[in-house]
Order: C-alpha cells, then structure tokens, then sequence
C-alpha cells in the first residue's frame, strides 16, 4: 500500500485552495564553508513573513544522494513516487517540446546523422547541424505515410528531432537503433516483447521512407532512434486527490509534465507577474495550482550566485500578490537543487514551506536551508508533500476507525 | 523484510522492565500561529525533569498527512506496520466494546432499521432508537440459533449492535447489506470469495430470524449487516519480541486492541493513580506495561484547549510514580495528535520521549512539540519505537556479524 492508495480512499472535497509554488532548482550551496547560499543571501522579507506562521523543512526529492532531472523531480512534488512512476526518454522529450502525448503513443528521441556510401554512419550527429538546417529537415520527413498510423515528426535543436508514432497496438519496448559507434550502420528496430512488434515494424518502415526523402542531403542522409517509450500511465490529480488541478508555467517541459497527471495547462504567461495573474483569472475554476518559475535553476546551471540571488528575490517578490489570493495550503518548494556552485541540479534537499491555518507553525523567522535544518516538518521524501497538502486543506478523513 | 522480521530474529531476554506510556492524542495546536500547544501551555515539572536525561523526538502514526483511527494509531505504537496489518470494521466494533474475538471469529456491526409494509427500509436508523429500547431487543437477537455456529449479539448504543459468528470455515468478505438508501429491502448478504460464502448463508439465516423476533416492533423491525470482518491476524508481543506483555487501560477499545497482539488485560482501574497501582501490582510478571490515558484526546476532541492542559498536568503527575517503579525504559507517546484547535485526530506527529541509561540524551529540559523537534530521535514512523524500546532495553542482538 503506498501514499497514493491512502489519498484515493481517504480524500475529501471542500472549497479550500491550494498553490504549489515551484521555484525550480531552490536549494543552493555555499561558496565556501562559512558562506551564504544563494537563498541565504537572497533578501527574502516575503518569504522570511511567511515563515512566521508556517512549517518548513527539506523534502529529498528521490532518495539520499540522488539528484533527479525535471521529470523525477516534478513527479515527486507532485505526490507520484518517482521510482514507481518512469517516464521513458522519447516521453520526456516529446514533454519537454510541449506535444501532448495521448494515450498509446510511443515517443522516440530520433538524431540525424550522416551515412557514407556503404550505408554506416560517419556522423553521429550530423555534424551537428545547426537546427535552421535541420528544423526544415524534421518537417519534411512529415510526408512519410504509414498506413494506419499517424506519424508527427518534431524539431527540437541541432540534430535532434522528436518521433511520435499513434495507432492501436504499439507498444514502447523497442531497442534503440543507435549503435553507439561509427563504421558501422543504425541497427535495426527490435522489440523487446510482443506487444512491441508492431511498433518495431513501424519504426524500421519510418527509417526507410524517411532515408529516402532524406538521400540528397549532405549532413543529415541517415538517422537513429533513441528512448522508445510510451506515455507513461500517471492516474490523474482527479483520481488520486480529487483535485482539478491548473498549471502555470513559462515553459514546455514544465507544461507537458503537469498535463501527464491530468493537470489544466492555463493561461499563457511569459512572466511571472502574468503567472500570478493567470492564478487570480483562474482562482475559482481549480482546487491546486501549480506555478513554475523556472529561472531560479537556469541561473543555477549557468554558475551564477548573484543572477540566482537576484532571481530568488523577484520570485520573493510574487509571494504577497499569492498571498492575496487567500490560499487555505500555500506551499513553497523546488523540485531539487541547483547550487550555481555545482552548476547542475543536485541531491541536497530542498528548502520546503508550508502554511496553513492548522500546520503547526514552527517558531521560525526566515526560510533558508539552514532554517529548514531545524524545521517542523523535518526532512522528508517529496513524494509526501501532496498528503501534507491535502491533510492541511482539510481535504483528507481519517485512516481506519 | 520488516522491521518484525529483526525484531524476530534478534530479541533477546533479560530482566529489564519497559513501560509504554500512552497519552491518547498527546499533539496539538496552537491556536494562534505564536501561541503554545496545550503541551507547550500544560506546567509538566516531572516530564520536563524526565526529558533531561532522555531523548525525544516526533513519531509519525502512519504516513505524512495521514491522521489515524484509534486502532492504526495504536497498532504503529505496538510496532506492527499499520499499513500492512488492518483491522475490519467490524473487529474494531466488536473490540470497541471489550468483546474477546477469537481467531476465525467474524465480527458485524449492524443497525437496527425501519421497515414498511413491503420490506423496504423506511428508515435506515430506526428513527435513532434510544439505548434504552434497543439494548433489551439487541439482547432478545440471542435466540437466534444456528446449527454448528455461535452467534453473540452485543447492544452498542442506539441503532447500533454486534454481531459475532463463531464456528468452522467463516470468511470475513461479505458485503454489507445496508443499501444506504430508503425505499428500497436490505441487500442480501453477499460473499466476495469461496472462503466466505457460509458466512453469508449464516448472516442470511440470522435475519431471516431476527426478523422474525423483531416483526411486532414499530422502529427496529428490521436490521441491516455492515463491515464484515474477521478477527486480525496479528502476530503476538511473545512471537515478535520476546515480551510478556501487560496492557493497563480504562476503556474496553484500547484493552481490544492491546488483546489482539497477546497482551494480558490486568486490573479493572478507574484512575490513573489505580492505572499506576496496577503496574506496580503487576511488576514482577511482565516486562512490558502498555498503559492507556484517555482524557488528553476526549478534551481534544472537545475542542477544550485548557481542559486538555489540565488533564496533560494530571498525566505528568503520575510520571514521578512510575518511575519511582525503575522501569529500564520507559516510553512516553500518543498513537496521533488531537488539537482542540482541529476537534479531532490529526496527522500532525505525536511528541514521544524515551528514557534509558542508554538513550543517548539530547540536552532537552523540556518536553513539548518544539523541542522535539530538534530531539534526538528526530522524526520517525511510530513503528521503529518498539525496537528501539527492544535495544534500549538490551532485549536486541547485533544483525549480522
């Protein structure tokens, strides 16, 4: 029995609201032992008000020592056990570019490369075409025909383009066709089990048209397909917490991976002072919100203290225009972090704060990873942040008599 | 593997005494966000002495968000994974009122109902008989006789009674038979698997009878059967430590529950000052004392914030007693929160102070929500706290060479 069996038995309805504010990459690390991080440098007087009467702690997106990418790390904010829930490398990508997969679809990660005369690969990546070459390159494979299925082919940068394959029976178990090496030719799609044959068949039919519309092209005359992977089957917001769930994001990615779990993608705000707008358009249709700020990790992985810290402030800054909404669960979190010292997301645990009017408020005055140390809610897998949510909305009867 | 198989493997004997004392819905709330918990307002001169040499920290009933029922909030307590081992409705009924249930016994709790001239219910609740009228007819269903099967019926309170069948080859899944509606008959009992099919021709048997006997009654002429369910299976406190294991309460639910995992019910005590008498009575024969306070989760539930202030006073009144019996470990806990700010279970985690010559103390003068926040054993699921009591017992052997 997992977390999500307690949420479907025991939750309830009531007009509360949630927000889920997601500063992406929150947690920082120090420059040197004795220094701030960057949310410890940031002058945060919204976040540090709101800490008075809330709960704070660190929540470990997977487990000790793992750092996740976007998809683990959302999946897990989200209440959905990361390591139960996959989402396959053509999925994620197809995601992150903002396709909506449905159910049945088999994405692939597919590169153009250069083939010499005898058919091998002398590129892997097509020279790494620039993606004003290969973007018309992408499209133009959308003449390929299959009969009985529909094919959508994607840019997505250089020499990398998305596949999706839709039709009944397919199944996403198929090996990639990449062989990893030049001098010698793509492999031939193969599944990995029945249900995939199909879909291996259809793969290999791709390649053949798509070889030949492609056979003039000095750079890109041959491809690969990498990440076979169907939709993965997440229950929805609806199913699991009885939640219509919005999503308020910038980006694709973060789009694409609210609308696996059923989430309504709103508005179509490119800042976030739009986003809050968007929430406040939106406040009465939707139990959750989701809002994504993605710039608190860009600047993590670019290496910059003071673009992070300046980021924190203005994500600071949206907290009391949030706050005005009247929330029931207000929670501030990061899907992991991205110290601009490691210039890449990592394990630390993320700064995580809740309010509500029945959290147990903590005795805290500020919110920062050193504060959070010593937090009500102690360290804690994300995974559990939704049940929280939820208990704190009043959202949840009680488990057994 | 679950921490019962160590527990199994690794128990040890020796003379020492463990005592469990549990303050029923021992967390609170605030009811301002800078305000005290009725733990943080109660004067607890003697749990605070106590706390110095101990160690504390916040025990988590079931899962984060989670709030308990009595009986999974105590089953945590006893070390047994509330999750995995799950006690029916109707078991938790039937040990509600101190009924003894046997292994392959099922227990149903039923209502009383009102039937119209077609035998359909008219009122689900018998117009809310009172005790008064319905003990006597809950009483008169004992003549109800099935060949090869004992049958107990037990007045519970109002509509409300229990129904226990005794005998060979009785499954606990049937359905219940309370359409939850009116205008329509009870549902005929209905087994869910081959094991349980007697089962519902016996429950069919005892209505037809009980009809029969409750025919000329104007409100509860009728009777409906819900929450089926066979005695748990749960392992004993002998069988999983080791422990011979002594339970000291006041009311008949948590004796049940103390029963259904091999603890003795000793003494018939009122107080808690008779509660104390009896361990000490008792000392020699057991090494494990599970002792019950009620009264800080009734005032709880009364929403009384000073009430459960005064009744956690009385509580850290008997402390000096039971120590004055030099228990080697001696636990203090609650099986879940009850705020008198929420009226009722929480999923908040429960303060718990364990004492040892071994507990490796963490400095804390005081003993309430905050403390423990940053107490020694910092936040753990309440089903560790028996083998913690096991090693600070010296009662546990090393795993693995």
């Amino acid at each position: 029995m997992d977390i999500h069996d307690l949420t479907r038995a025991l939750h309830t309805k009531n007009d509360s609201k949630i927000v889920m504010l997601v500063a992406d990459g929150l947690g920082g690390l120090p420059h040197s032992p004795d220094g701030p991080t960057e949310l410890e440098a940031a002058k945060t007087p919204n976040l540090d008000k709101l800490a008075q009467k809330s709960v704070q702690g660190l929540s470990t997106p997977v487990l000790p020592g793992i750092a996740p990418g976007s998809g683990p790390g959302h999946l897990g904010l989200f209440g959905y056990d990361p390591l139960k829930y996959q989402i396959g490398r053509g999925a994620l990508e197809a995601t992150g570019i903002g396709f909506a997969l449905q159910d049945g679809d088999v994405a692939v990660r597919c590169n153009f490369c250069t083939l010499d005369g005898n058919g091998n690969i002398s590129d892997r990546r097509a020279g790494r075409i620039p993606t004003e070459e290969s973007a018309p390159l992408a499209i133009k494979l959308r003449e390929v025909k299959i009969p009985g299925i529909e094919v959508f082919v994607e840019p997505v940068k250089e020499h990398r383009f998305v596949v999706v394959l839709r039709g009944a029976g397919l199944g996403g178990n198929v090996e990639d066709t990449d062989p990893q090496a030049t001098g010698v030719p793509p492999l031939k799609p193969k599944a990995h089990d029945a249900d995939s044959e199909k879909t291996a068949e259809v793969a290999a039919e791709f390649v053949r048209q798509a070889q030949e519309l492609l056979k003039d092209e000095k750079k890109a005359n041959g491809l690969t397909m990498r990440g076979f992977a169907a939709r993965p089957n997440l229950p929805t917001y609806q199913a699991v917490y009885g939640l219509r769930a919005a999503a308020i994001a910038v980006y694709p990615m973060y789009k694409g991976l609210a609308q696996l779990v059923g989430m309504d993608i709103v508005g179509a705000p490119q800042t976030l002072d739009e986003q809050v707008q968007v929430m406040k358009d939106h406040w009465n249709k939707y139990d959750f919100f989701f809002l994504h700020f993605k710039y608190t990790d860009s600047t993590g992985e670019d290496g910059n203290f003071d673009a992070k810290v300046q980021r924190t402030e203005e994500f600071d800054a949206a907290i009391p225009k949030v706050e005005a909404l009247g929330p029931d669960v207000l929670i501030v979190t990061g899907d992991h972090s991205t110290p601009s010292y490691l210039k890449s997301h990592s394990w630390h645990p993320v700064p995580t704060l809740l309010y509500s009017h029945c959290c147990r408020p903590d005795g805290k005055t500020a919110f920062h990873e050193k504060e959070c140390i010593t937090g009500g809610l102690g360290q804690f897998e994300a995974k559990y942040l939704m049940s929280l949510a939820l208990a704190n909305a009043g959202r949840m009867g009680k488990y057994g008599a």
